[in-house]
This record gives C-alpha cells, sequence and structure tokens, in this order.
C-alpha cells in the first residue's frame, strides 16, 4: 500500500456526510421498498480512465451502516484505472449499503476526480525536474482528503494550513515595507522547523528576495522567460515554485523552466468528479 | 433580498472551515509580519462572469476572527457578476482579515461556482417549461450551501437527503419485483406529505410506472425522442423528470421535448470555481 | 422486522444521554458496592400493557458501557405487550448493566409511551379510512425517535421539519393578504417533490384554498359538521387534514367525517411513560 | 429574580432543537411566502393555568435566528400564570420568529409542564413538612433543565446524575450480602462531600439500615402506616424519602406520615405540556 | 481490579488528544520511513518510581489507531511501579502504534504523575486519621481523569464541579452578610443530597459556623495550633478541612492536628510527570 | 501587543472547561448565596513573581457567563509580573464571576507557570546563541495554548504535531535500516515547505546523518563533550538541537556547546502552575 491516510482522519468526514443525507427520517425508500432483512451484493466500477483515491470512504460509510458488511478492495489508492476497473466487491445489509451508496460515491468519486487531474498535470511535466503541488484552495472541511488525493496522483503538498510554514505575499511585504524586511520578520518569527517561503511579482523583488535567503521563493505570474531567469538567477541556492494561471496547456512550458514545483489551485477547486457507481 | 438561507446554517461550516486553516498555530505569516493592531480596508472582486452565492460566508468568516470588522455588501446573491464587479467593501483588523481570506474565498467561490453553472443550464432551457435541479451528488458537509447556490443560480432543488422524499431505483425496483410493487409499497409507507417518484429505464417501465400514479416519473437516460413519447402519454397527469447524461450541449434538446424538470448532478459535482479575489 | 431506525441515528442520542447520567465521576454507587469484574444476568420487563418501541435504545446504552454485553431481544418494535411481557433478556458486566439502566429505561419508557399512546387513537379510528399523524411538538433532540415511535404505534408522520414540506399557516396567509396568493408563492417556491399544505380556519377560507388546489389542506378546529362539508366539497381532490383539540374521546368522531389524516399534538408532547422495569 | 440557570447551560440544548427543525433546507414556508426583510410583533400567551418555567429558551431561540430581536419578558420564571396570561413581547424579523417559534413554544411548553405538574404536588403536601423532589426519570439530553423546571415548580432536586450522590438499590444490597454491608462499603468509598442513601423494601431492612447509618433512606413502596412507623423509629436520625407509586390522590396521605422528602417520577416522565402560544 | 472509571469517560480525551496530534496530514514521519504493513512490539516502561494511573488511555490510544493491535496490561491502576517496571506490553501496526506513542504517554505520564504525588502525601499523613483530597484546580478538559487519578493515588475526591456540594467562601459570607445567614440560605436551598461546607479564616468565624452547623467547615490558612482547637471544639460535630499552603514538608503536621481531610491543589495542578516510556 | 493568539483557539477550551465545572446543576453555591442581580468588581492579582501568559482566557471566561462583564487588562502576556501585580480588573455580574473564577483562573495560572518556566530556561542561556523551545510533550487539548504560553516566556516551538515536520527518530532508523536511509526517505517524501530532522544518538550517528543532510539534527542525551565535537563537526550546515535530561542546572553548560536550539519537555509537562488569585 503506497498511499494511506489513518482512518481516524477519514471517518468524521464519512459519517457527517451519512448524517447529512440521512436526515431525521432515513432513507424512507429503503424502507419502503426493501426488506429490514435483505442482504445485497455488488461492486463499485470505475466508467471513465481515471486514478482511484479514496476507496476507504467507501468502505468506511458502508460499514458505518452495517457493521457486518464486508468490503473486498480490488484496487488500490494510487492506482490508475481503465474504464470498466472494478474497484471493490461489497456485501452488505442491503438497505444498508443502498443508503450507504451515495455517500461513498460522493467522496470517492470527488477524491478520484482530484487525483486523476494531479495525475494530468504530473503526466504533462514527466521528464521536466518540475513537481506539481496543490494549494489551500480546498473544499471546506476536507483539505486533509484532498491533500490525500493530490498525493495519489502524484503530487506533492503545499502548506496544510496557516500554521505549518510561512508564506509571505504582497500584502504582508507591503506592511513590512519590502520585501526583504518581511522575510528577515519571518526569520526571527520562525521556529526552526518552520520553512519561509516569499512570493514575489517581479524580477527586480526576486532579486531582493534572493537576496534575503528564504527557503522558498513563489514567482507569481511570471512570463516563462522571466521565470527562466530567475533560475538562472537563483543557481540552485533556493527552491523556485511558480504559480498562478497554470493550466495543463501551460503546464510543460512552465516546467521547463526549471523551477523546482508547480503549484495548481484548479487540482482541488475545479476538478471534475470522476464517475464511478455502485453495480447490483 | 431574493435569496436567503439562515446564517445558523452557514456558521458551522464557516467555523469549521477557519479551524482547519488556522490550525494549531493560527496564521503565523501574519503574526511575523503585521502588527497585532493594525487595520485593514479590501474588497471582494470578482474576476470572470458569473452568478454570486454565498456572499454571507465571506461576511461571517471575517466577522469570526474579528466582530469589530465592518463589512458592506454592494451586490447580493442571485445577482449577475460583470468581471470586474466589486461584490463587498471590508475593514478589519489586518491580521483577522488576511486569516480569514482564503476560507472566505474558498466558500464564496466554490458557491458562486455552483450558481454560475446553474445560471449556464437555466438560460439553455429559456423559454421551454422546463425546470433544472440539482441532485444529491453535492460536497460532503455542504449539501445546504450548495443546494442554496443551486437557488441562486436560477435552478429548484431536488430531494435534500433520503428522508424527504422516496425516489425509486432500479435496486429497489428489483427488491420488490417490479414497477408497480414498488410504487404501491412507497404509496403505503409514504405520509401525505411525502412525494413519490420512480425511476424508468424504458417505455415499457414508463407505462408500468403511469398507470401505478407516482408523482413524479424519472427518464433515466432516455433518447430525446423517448422522451417525447412518455410526455405524450402523460398527458400532464405526472411531473417528469429527465435525468443522466445532460450536458450544456444537450440539455435544450432535452427541454424541447416537453419535460418538466432536468437534473444535473454537475452543478454541484463538476462546477468549477469562480474566481473571486480580496483586493487591498 | 417491521419497524427500523438506522443505529446512527440512535446511537448519538444514547451516548449523550449515558454521558448526562454518569458526570464526571461516573456511577459512584456502582463503583462504592459492586466488584469491577461481577457479572450480572436480567431481562426487561414491561409492567402495563403497551406498545414496544425503542428496543434497540437498551441494547446500545448497555452496549456502550460494556461492548462484550450479551442482548437477546425476545420482542420487537411495534409488537404489543400484555402485562408481564419479557421483552429482552441481557447479560453484563454488573457495573456497566447498572450504569446504563436508567438511560435505557429512560428511552425505551419514553418511546414505548409514544407507540402505546398513538395506538390507542390509530384503535380508536379504527373502521374509518382516517390516518393518525403526529406533529412538530416533539421533544428537543428525540424528533427522529419520536416519530419513529407514532410509527410503531400505527401512526404515520407529518413534517420531520420546516424543511421538508410547505405548511401554510394564519401569519403566512396574513403576510400574502389570503389564502390564494399563499399557496400561488408556495407553488412557485416549491420543488417537484416538495408538497404544499394550507391551513384554513373557516369554510370560507376552505373554498378560497380549494381552488387554488394544495396539496393538502388542514381544517384547524372546525366543528366535525364543518368537517363534513368540506369532505363533501373537496370530492376526493385534496387531501384533508383534520386538526386541534383531538383528543381520545373526539377522535372517532372526527375520523367519522371522512378526513383523510387527523394529527394528535398530544402523541409526542404530552404521552406518559410506559412503565418498564430492569429485573434481575 | 428568583429562578436562574446559566444562558450557557440551556444554549446549546435550544440551538440543537433549532437545527433539529430547520433541517437542510431551512423554512421553506416562510421563505415561499414571507419576505426576507418583514419585521413582526407577538406575544407570547399562557391558554391554561399553570406555572411558568423556560422563559430564556423562548428568548434565545428567536434571538438565535434573529439577534437584533427584541423580547420583552412580561413575568419571570416561577410565576403562576392564570388562563390569557401574556408572558413576554416579541419583535422580530418576520421569518426569524416563526421559524423559531415551535422550538421556542416546545421548550417553554414542557419545562412549564413540569413545573405546573410539581406545583400541584407541592400544594397537595402544603402544610406538611414533606418537600417535593423529582427522580432521573428525565428526557435524554434535558435533565438540568427539566431539573430546574421541578424548582420553578416548587420542588427540591434529587440526584443530578450517578456521580453527585450515592444511592444504595436492592441489586446493590444484593451484590454487597445486606444492606449493612452495602452502606460501610459506600460510606468508605465516599468522599466527604458526597451523601449516601439507602433504599429499602421493608421495615426490617429499614431497621438493619438505620444502625448503619447512611444520610438518607428511601421507604420504597411502603405502605403509609410503614412509613409512619419508620418515621417514629428514626427519631429524626435520618432523613426519610418515600417512593414509588406516589399520586396526586396519595401524595398528601405519605406526606402526613411525617416523611421528609417525596420523589415523584412522574413529574418529568409523563407531565402534560402546558398550552402556550404565539400570537400575532 | 480496584480503580476504575468507563472508557466512556476517557474515549473522547483519549481521541481529542490524537486528533490533535495528527493534525491534517497525520504522522508523516512514520508515511515516510515506515512500511504500511509492518508491526511492532513495544513495552510500557517506567523510568521512576511511582504510582500507576490511566493505562486504560494508552490501551484506547492504541486502538483507537489500529483496532486489531493486542494490549496486554502487566500492571494496573493503583499499584507501585518501582523504575524499570514494565506496566503492558502491546503489539500492532508499526505506523499506528508509533503516530500513537505520545498521545498515550503523555495521559499515563500525567495521570501517573498525580497519583504518585498523591501518594506522597497519603504516606506522608500515615498513621494519622487525615485523608488527602483534591481540589478544581485541576487541568481543563481533564478533570475526570485527573480525579481518577487522585484515588489511585490513596486519595479522595473533593467536589467535581460546582454542582455537586455547596462551598461557600469569603465572598458568599460577604454577600450573604455573614457566615451564619450564608448557611442558612445555601442549607434552605440544597436538595436533601447535598453537602454544605463553609471555608472560615478565623477561629471567631469557625464558632459562627460551628453554630450554624454545616457539614463540612474548612480552615483556610489556619495556624496548626489553631486547627488543634478548632478539632477540640468541634468534638467530632462536624467534618474538618484543612485547606491552604499544605506541602509535603508540612502536611504531616497539619494531620497531626486531628482534622479529618486535608486539600492539596497541587496535587492536579503542579504534579510533574512521571517518566515513562515505550520500548521497542 | 507582542503576543497573539486567535480568540477562536481559545474559546472552545474556556468554554469546555466552564462546563466541565459548570456540570447540570450550574454554580449551586452562587444560586444559594447570592442575588441574581447582584454586581461585583475584582481584580486578578499575581502572588508569586512570574511570566504572564493566557489573559484572554479569563476575559472569555468571565464573558461567557457574562457578555456584559466590563474586563481591563492592566498588563498584557509576555510581561514580567512582580508578586503584587494587578494583572487586569473585572466588574460582572456577581454569580458569573464567581461562577467562571475557577476556570479563568486554571487556564491563566497554568499558562502563566508555562511561560514562567520557559523565562528560566531562557534566562539561564542568554549571552549563547541557542534557543530555548518546546516538545510534544504537551497537555492532551491544550497544545495550542501551551505552546503559544512557551513563546511568551521567549522560547520558540517545535513541531505542533505529527504532521507539520519530519522527526526521525531510533525507531524509524531501525524500520529504514539506517540514518542515512532513513533521511534519505524522508526527502523524498517530503513536500518543499516541510523541514526534516534526524535524532542521533552517538557521534558515529551524527557523522552519518551529517552527510546525508537533514535540515536539524537532535543530539539525543549526548554529553557536552560530544555536542561541541558536533558543533564542530557541523560548521553551521545543519541546525544542531540538544535534547534530553535538559535542567535548569545543566541549561547553561549545554548551550555553551554552540548547540542552536535546547528542546525541554519539563516546559509544558511539569510546569508548576503560577499563583494567581481573584481579589473582590
Amino acid at each position: 500500500m503506497t498511499h494511506h491516510i489513518p482512518h481516524m482522519l477519514i471517518e468524521p468526514v464519512v459519517r457527517a456526510a451519512l448524517a447529512e443525507d440521512l436526515g431525521r427520517a432515513a432513507d424512507i425508500t429503503a424502507m419502503a421498498c426493501i426488506d429490514a432483512d435483505a442482504r445485497m451484493s455488488a461492486s463499485f466500477g470505475v466508467r471513465r480512465d481515471g486514478r482511484l483515491a479514496g476507496l476507504a470512504c467507501a468502505e468506511l460509510a458502508v460499514k458505518a451502516l452495517d457493521p457486518t458488511a464486508r468490503f473486498e478492495a480490488l484496487m488500490e489508492d494510487g492506482q490508475d484505472c481503465p474504464p470498466g476497473s472494478v474497484v471493490a466487491r461489497v456485501e452488505a445489509n442491503a438497505r444498508a449499503l443502498l443508503s450507504a451508496e451515495r455517500t461513498a460515491l460522493n467522496l470517492l468519486g470527488r477524491l478520484s476526480g482530484v487525483a486523476t487531474l494531479t495525475r494530468a498535470y504530473v503526466r504533462a511535466v514527466a521528464g521536466s525536474g518540475a513537481r506539481i503541488t496543490d494549494t489551500r484552495k480546498t473544499t471546506p472541511g476536507l483539505r486533509a482528503l484532498e491533500k490525500y488525493a493530490v498525493r495519489c496522483g502524484g503530487g506533492v503538498n503545499h502548506r496544510f494550513g496557516l500554521d505549518d510554514a510561512i508564506l509571505i505575499k504582497d500584502n504582508h511585504v507591503a506592511a513590512c515595507g519590502g520585501v526583504r524586511p518581511a522575510i528577515e520578520r519571518a526569520r526571527a518569527f520562525a521556529g526552526h522547523l518552520v520553512r519561509v517561503e516569499c512570493e514575489v511579482d517581479t524580477l527586480a523583488q526576486f532579486e531582493e528576495a534572493l537576496a534575503a535567503g528564504p527557503d522558498v521563493i513563489m514567482l507569481d505570474n511570471f512570463a516563462t522567460e522571466d521565470m527562466r531567469r530567475a533560475v538562472a538567477m537563483a543557481q540552485g541556492r533556493v527552491v523556485l515554485e511558480a504559480s498562478g494561471g497554470v493550466s495543463l496547456e501551460t503546464v510543460a512550458d512552465i516546467a521547463a523552466t526549471g523551477v523546482d514545483v508547480i503549484s495548481v489551485g484548479a487540482l482541488t477547486h475545479s476538478a471534475p468528479v470522476l464517475d464511478i457507481g455502485l453495480d447490483a
């Protein structure tokens, strides 16, 4: 198993989603049409080519409603799924399985969608040294899971929140009166396990930042030509992150400039769902 | 104010999103670079043409971190925003505003994204009698808000969960031994304020359903020709919902068949975010 | 098993009730007087004739404190229990069982009380076509369970909340300037899976409502003679609900008028507990 | 203000009740029929003679949905309300007020119902030295509020949970091999701020208990004659509590025996709601 | 098993502590360096002489992350542990065990620290009739567990909160206009299962309190000579508690005065952790 | 204001602590002895020399029970308080203030205790280049606050959890088959904003680690002589952290070796409370 996230981080999300769907009266269709003791077998099938992420969500959703359910994973997170792939088989109480179906698919489809889009970006930069990373533009409540899905797609994670790294942006620079004083204040504040990144908008700012020596410099909306110059000037002394206006069309050119990391907000804020269904 | 959702339903989502972003150490960049008492003015600006939804999320995010913040809405949910629109102005403690920025934008952008995509579908069927509706393919934890955004986009809401209407699908039909017994079991179970909808896959099933008299029949993945026949056969005795494989390219043709409602999963599971930013 | 409610909806209520009873120091009497490893067998016995509802609450309460407990149900929800009935046998850690006893009995007794009172109303209208339904006058926090108990008693459920059906009352009528415009606004707002009910106080209002065509009309505090007239005028085109001042003494006469549904607030707001005890 | 309970203990109950009623879509009737900015004045009126308890619940419910609401209490908890009493006036956003109405009334009616029934028992024993007390047979989730309502009705509170006093019952006696060893184990375990009460079923047990010297002895289902003997034997050395089968018909006779406290489960498990309404 | 606390009271604390440590990305060191399926055996070893408390916390922490973990307790709460004692052996998924290690040790070390310090005070008063008790100066969120640890150390518990006993302090006395009226108001308010304690600062106040007859009198910062006088004056009619400025140096002298109970805030507010480690 | 932590991170802790103390019946002493409308002025006074941290906890505690309370801070977090310092004045409802007192003091005293102990370590290394840092040996539930208190004391923060930096310890090294492969696996896994630290036990391990190039090397339980050698070998290429067995007696010698950071578990796991009281 290459990719892993503790169930303890998934379970509250799954249970909240189930509760949201069950409401106050629970699944009245199942209660009306399915015998209470009926059991049912089904499989989770992928309809379109994609990268799998979040299979444990499906398992936890079914087992939350039927602890006796059997769930057999046939694939694992991080694997590529051609259309028609069966990723898991499940046998459970029929009411429970049908009640959990939508919650399972909503999470599995969304996370696999993120992984699939990440994979596309990673493939687009293959051969370059650039890594694809995410942003904090995640779905409220799902950050841990969506960042996990980015890893399943082959990406690496940027900050998980406001508290685990320093990222100096234009407003901070303005408040400090320049890039250099901003980086110096950051360095003085940061503990020895905190990295400092500074966003710059121009090559002039980049030079000022380079002199101040942060761990990472973010080149925000740089033309590729300017990125190339920045790479040359940096001489490997600092990690360079390209950011802003990255698309599947442009990402290869950006990677070719020699930057180390390319951050893509769309990975989490605009990934279409991967079409996965439950087949009886 | 045309569209409205009680703050009580929004606030837990906003606070959970802020907590997720603040983590354990809070915004260390702001603590390093911004004076504790500094204040700041900024405005929320829309970069691309869209339909606004979720402005209260932005307001609540800022005020959760600075109760003294002033937030002036210049537009309201459900309005069209041309690129460059300023939707709100805010004045607040600088650290608080910068810490709340991403949470505010994540929610506002996502909900406006849903509203904007819904608007596109609604416009595409303008002139027909068909209404655009959503599905349960929503983001876990955000169903109430995303369904509200669908309303802001001009759509109407389908079921909010498993418990507020009966929707008989293929598995229920199989368990009951046919469309008719399934509808009869549903009718017998349902209280007098619960509607019964039945999904059918073929015209033969449709006829069987029509005879049993549910409130709504869902035509799942019907060819438009078959939809037209179903409309003719129904003679207005039942609400007809078209479902499955609906896209912006196909929705007008579907509407032209005379169906009453068209459900579109993409409204909530694949809407790209609307690009909104905070401008100092 | 005729009646069913997912454990996921019961468990938070049971655990909160246990936490409320255990407080900070837990069961100090059991700690003082019972050996930590002692085990104990007992049975849940019904002292007065009634209808059973909520047996799973008792099971979950005991198992929450002793996951190794064995709980054998001898009857099931929705069954009639003559005095002296043993509804379940339990074998568990003695401290755990004694600590869970009151929580188990409080829930089981209350829900069975609701089911028993509902049964009395249902029996009183037997032979008529009228169904007994509940209201939103439920115990805060227990709506899902109490409405389930109403079903166990043979009743059907009215709205589960403010959001799953439209119920136009006098204040809404006043705000809209009449019954007809109120119903029209409701129809325009409601999605295709939402029923619209309108309360009327007089036959004149009833006629106005009938013309506007809601799904259900509630006859509020009508004399039985007026109910009969309303039934005659409706000619089966609309569901009629009688409401207000319904008691076990009057309900048969109301049912005899031909109304479809009779709502009874007392089912949930004033049902006496059913006397059930734990016998060692 | 004679009676008081901190808002911090009430607010979570009120907010949970509102959330339960608003569901996912909120008050769709109000959204359809009431303008978003409309305001409304109304008053809370008592329809039947009773004792008021829980007025703060009504206030908090309205203000949770409209923080700008004005709520003017005209009476206070613990006062007697003749039919027709107006207990409070409120002016608020109309949607908010109508959405909060049922939650406010459910809590206010239930708590006032408990207070009213308690008052009846207290009046029935007036002139004797006996005090009326409650039990742990409370509504799950509402124990703090219902015990407060008992105080508003003139009663005093028994244990709040399993952890704030020791109450030895038959199963504990059996486990310890007798009343005396049970009391001795309890005494040895209890801290210096914990009272020890022992339940006895017979006069023989009573004598054994008396010798062991608990703080309180509960006479469970004693005939009044036996209670009288117990009172004589106790000579004021121990507090005597009568319990079991107490009704409004029997309570005066029980009080006349000279017992100190009479516990009545019905105060909280079977009190009918007090009829209170919101009048526009 | 002498000491016991229900898992239901421990589990929320353990899970919250794990969540606090796992954050959003979980244990990235374990993910990087340990194979997902690797298993590991280890033992919990005590490095310094102490008294064990909280072993169940360690077990629950490991099992929360790996439900298949095997946890074998070799000692139990309340036992004395010489340096080098192995208190439990565990076999579990290696990632899970390493992720849970710090949470397990933080709770186990803290609670054992409280028990160890309590033991020291209890030993210091051995031979006297005095008992050592705690205060409400506990760690926010851990009161139930820390008071349990006090019991494991041989102490008894004082109040668990503001609500389970009356403790009249100087501000209450001032508000009531004297010790006697304060005690009288307390008596009138308190139910029959609530003890009343009154704090006094001088012998004069003590005499006034003694006359009013509370259950317990707290001698606050009394000189030992004054304590001895109070003991003589009380003649066993009231429980006497010494409080204020108690240390391991002074506690034996205080106990020798004949007071019944000595309360020590340091037991919970300043106990050093007991050094316990996980040894692979 | 030098030190700052958002109220949103403090408030849940404060409210949980109040709820823990109020229990189900709230402050029965205040209810018995203090008039409901009485008001009271008091001040928070420091009894022993220390460093202030957590003043906002006191303010939030009082205001949670009385939103109309006035709280005037006279000092701020991070300031030194000589004995007798008055740090804040408060005027509030008397019941509310007395009910909040212990919660306020428990948090303020504990956090100020952490800050005061940190200050002692920081002072002990003054003049060296070493910084004092904390560990993950914090109180469950209070990590964010205790780490904040460390900052108020002049220290810097180590990791906030398992997820914001990689810290390779002996078990990870063993699993990877050596220090070098462990560091390499960590580097490959870590995103560009994550620092990698490796713990070493011997100079041999140190050399191996140095070659692999982590960001930080932790010298665990090194003799000061070995620390000095490691400093010499590192030549400033890596941050060096001394850990293990650090006390106020030894810390100056450790700092003199030239290490960059010294981590001290006692800062949070064994800091005695700072004695602060509320004076009427």
